[in-house]
């Protein structure tokens, strides 16, 4: 499976360009707001991730930065994300020596002394289901685990290929994975911080090709997150998952399926919320600003529901009465701003409004969106001793060791 | 909100023309496979619920046939439900008399005996909410009740509007409306059959349009869901809802978050599952077949886990083993068939096979499947005698009445 994955993410590059190529026709905005390098779009994701409140998490390889050569791509993606963002990150785990590189360069960011007494990485680290754990993880995860920073142990099956056909015999196989990944963790220093991580898939049965939003990974999640609560660890699942090429009503249906349920399963951590297309070879722009609007639906419906007095509303009813309405009784005055999720890219209009304002779909508005974000994006501060040592130590790095493609 | 509606269903005529014009030029597959008049769209999407295995009930008022004089409309929604399709319906509710046709011609169908001993027809009765219940519809819910026919009780509620702002409040008014008439029911007939209906959506505070797929009304569900079955009745409510004017990823998102929390909101009634757009002012073929794609998924999932000594499969575990593949295991073999739901319109193959074939978007590949289903139509056999009962009946009504447009 890390053989299949590596090629899936070094042809990611070369999807993008095609899907950006057919919806992104090159304009003045496009030029301004950035351009094809797989490297650029990846400091985009990071850039466009922070300035969401619906994400607290720059997440890990956010798309593979395929012109940067293999072995010092992790240079450029740990820094980005320390760099362009404020949220915490993943951390690489393609080779121990890279998750090396990562934790030297968190001492530079946070200091040696605080890293040993904080946790501020959370890194991925997959099964090479079934029931094997590879030497490049498990290389990994020891230098994590060792400077306790926190792992998120996953199987990462697709019924069908890498589990068996049937939803209970692929929670079974997934426990047994994610325990035994955990245990080692444990092994190395007890009490370094895991989290119980779940991919969860189908396949089709007459291409290969794997599914998403379908009905049987779903009722997978809720075991899984039933027993990484039993076990009392966080459990990581996700996320906006889907196997179309191109933002359209597939990869919203599968989306939203997957997201709903991941979050009503108990997800603590949701990882793959955004942007992803092609069953994950790809990212794409309007995607991502679709999903963060789910996203900041998830964030309100796991509030829960306001039972205090103005929750309750009583007021409200009886001051308007039967057959009345509610558009201008104090009660929706006092609470009209926060009292329910505001879509930044739905349309509700009338069709007539719709129409007069260019018959537009979910993927134009998106689009709007994130150009507009990206022009008006501003770093977040950072000590310039500090920017100049992480600079310092990646040139250093990256001198030393000669380009590799493989 | 009788008037509002009333006035929607109107406009829905124009309203799908327009999309139909947008999304479908003409062709000979399109000439062949109906025209644009709404009565024989009407009658197409009756057709196609009779044929897909994921709709078990053909529906009431699946768009407005504004072709035929609104006094008259009646008696062709309900012909066409009994004639070309053999699956439960709904009857009319927009005058007492209407009711009392509907139930006329069900006795012509099932023979009047059976009637007054079975429930054939569920019935849509709507509060006008707030808090009351206008003549027309407690008219019509006479009717039904007296002949021992189902009514949906469903309070109406677009919160900001109808009710509250607030979840805990809309999920209040909803209960007590709901319960007065399901009591009001039990006073016509004691006994006669009552589903609790539900629905429910919220509005933007900037334009007053309603808005669905939103996280306020699906925790409304969960409540109401609760409510219901701590009455013991049937729980109602849906479905495919959107605000989206055309099958984009907006109409996907928010049918799907919609479907799914009805489901596990525990509906045992799902209305409006397949179609809807533009908050319900019009149904649109291609976002039918999308939506009865996850009703589909819906069908699976509901079956819940299956725990037998083939769904552990234990077997394939042991067979297969660390790094290999369940590919071509025994266990994989035996299953295949039935293992996972198969989505009869998503595309999981490959960014080049799709692009070779022609990159077409979800809305694109429904297309093609409901002109090939209605091509393919066969009505369900009718016994010719009950056939020239329903058509005498409706023509000697039709004749007793003048045309009226209002």
């Amino acid at each position: 499976m890390r053989v299949i994955r590596e090629k899936a993410w070094s042809l990611a590059g070369t999807t993008w360009s095609l899907y950006l190529r057919m919806v992104l026709p090159s304009s003045a905005t496009w030029k301004k707001a950035g351009d094809m390098r797989p490297s650029k779009i990846f400091r985009n994701f990071v850039k466009l991730s922070y300035m969401t409140p619906y994400l607290h998490h720059s997440g890990g390889t956010v798309c593979e930065p395929v012109d940067v050569p293999v072995n010092k791509r992790h240079f450029d993606m740990v820094y980005s994300h320390m760099r362009y963002s404020d949220k915490p990150f993943m951390g690489s785990v393609t080779a121990p020596e890279r998750a090396q590189d990562t934790v030297e360069m968190a001492k530079i960011l946070f200091g040696e002394e605080f890293l040993e007494r904080n946790t501020v990485i959370t890194s991925l680290i997959n099964a090479n289901s079934p029931m094997v754990w590879d030497a490049t993880m498990l290389g990994a995860l020891k230098v994590y685990a060792r400077s306790n920073q926190a792992t998120v142990i996953s199987p990462f099956c697709i019924s069908g290929a890498m589990s068996p056909v049937t939803v209970a015999a692929t929670a079974a196989q997934l426990y047994a994975e994610a325990l035994s990944g955990m245990a080692f963790v444990q092994l190395v220093r007890p009490g370094a911080p895991v989290i119980f991580g779940t991919f969860s898939s189908s396949m089709s049965m007459q291409s290969g090709a794997p599914t998403f939003g379908t009905p049987e990974p779903q009722l997978v999640l809720y075991i899984v997150g039933a027993l990484a609560r039993r076990l009392g660890v966080p459990f990581r699942s996700g996320g906006g998952l889907c196997a179309s090429k191109i933002p359209d009503a597939q990869a919203a249906y599968e989306a939203a399926n997957t997201l709903q349920h991941a979050m009503l399963a108990g997800v603590n951590f949701m990882l793959h919320t955004a942007g992803w297309l092609e069953g994950g070879l790809s990212m794409g722009y309007e995607k991502f600003i679709m999903d963060l609007d789910q996203a900041g639906m998830i964030c309100t419906f796991i509030k829960g529901v306001d039972l205090s007095e103005n929750g309750q509303g009583l007021d409200a009813i009886l001051e308007v009465g039967p057959g009345k309405h509610f558009l201008g009784c104090e009660h929706t005055q006092v609470n009209f701003e926060k009292a329910f999720f505001r879509s930044s890219i739905a349309d509700n209009n009338s069709f007539e409004q719709w129409e007069a304002e260019g018959a537009t779909d979910l993927a134009q508005r998106a689009q709007v969106i994130w150009k507009k974000m990206l022009l008006e994006y501003e770093a977040p501060p950072m000590d310039p001793a500090i920017d100049e040592g992480l600079l310092d130590y990646v040139k250093r790095r990256k001198e030393s060791l000669s380009d590799s493609y493989v």
